[in-house]
């Protein structure tokens, strides 16, 4: 294909975007540069703004143009809870529940050694000095049930044992609203392993 | 969602992209700003030099960096024949089939008032002008089988009818490899329609 070489740059570019294969990368490239060229300055140049703003926060390790975000800044949240989430995405789903009001750690990934994410890359020493120098009395697993969040989430609960915390991991079931007809098997079998009486 | 702004700006930019709702957005964002800041950064400099370079071809109305894009400037190709396709990537789709040398106007778009591009938007005039100037004696009409593109193709066909030109359309049929049992019956139906005499 003789396409200008600005042109198939850009298309190259657009693959390292996350499920972005060639032919979406080729659609967009027209969209931006055919329909919508104010729309590729702006991304340009948010791309190059969060770039250059963009850290992690030293306590919580989420996104953050501070030193420290504004949440682990809050005098209005409970100190003694941390609950340990995967990424920002999962924190501001968890915020979106209203049903909790403790800290954060976000991990920014999780054990995936097909991905070559060992312990080592996810730099979990950031994550013991947060509950060195903190009250936390419990820390809440909310990694993903998926493999990898389940690897996770038993490394991080093996590595916290020998301390003084309450560790728990958040509960498995059938979703609200979910007909027993649809839910998969493994999912039912975790929601009968781990009944409720209902005299509690 | 208390997110820093400058990831919000992001993420909103990113929706720009064609079929980028708000997950998938956040899900580009977080893995470009965690895990390819080089890829980030290059595609804020494709973008920037795309929007600089990029201009149209003054023949065929492709995507070109010069004034003249190299396929209009070969002599190699077949000066009489004027391959009407919607976007460049179908013209690369054509040129890929090595079924044809001869000259194209790319639309950049097709026919569709629902989102507000009528004959006017798509600066036709441009088109009559390249056939006015051209030795071209035959235009095929390679817009897309939807119904934009067949509104198209209908479109051009009239506007083309009073010119000394044969105006021709590529064939609709069963696909190349194609299974009767999974062909849609609108296909089917004109593949019967246009039938072709095996002794011919």
């Amino acid at each position: 294909m003789t396409q200008p070489s600005s042109l198939e740059d850009l298309i190259t570019a657009l693959r390292c975007l996350p499920g972005v294969g060639p032919k979406s990368a080729q659609r967009m490239a027209f969209h931006l540069m055919q329909r919508d060229r104010p729309g590729a300055d702006r991304l340009a140049r948010s791309l190059e703004h969060a770039l250059e703003t963009l850290r992690h926060c030293r306590r919580c390790n989420t996104f953050t143009e501070d030193e420290i975000c504004g949440r682990c800044r809050s005098t209005k949240r409970d100190e003694g809870l941390l609950c340990i989430v995967e990424t920002p995405i999962d924190m501001a789903m968890m915020e979106q529940t209203l049903a909790y009001s403790g800290m954060y750690y976000v991990l920014m990934g999780r054990i995936s050694p097909l991905d070559g994410v060992g312990v080592r890359e996810l730099g979990l020493e950031k994550l013991l000095e947060r509950l060195d120098g903190g009250a936390v009395r419990e820390v809440i697993i909310a990694t993903n049930f998926t493999n990898e969040g389940e690897i996770t989430a038993h490394y991080l609960a093996e590595m916290l044992k020998a301390r003084p915390l309450r560790v728990s991991r958040i509960a498995r079931g059938v979703p609200v609203g979910g007909e027993i007809e649809y839910v998969d098997a493994g999912t039912l079998a975790q929601a009968i392993r781990e009944r409720k009486s209902l005299a509690e």
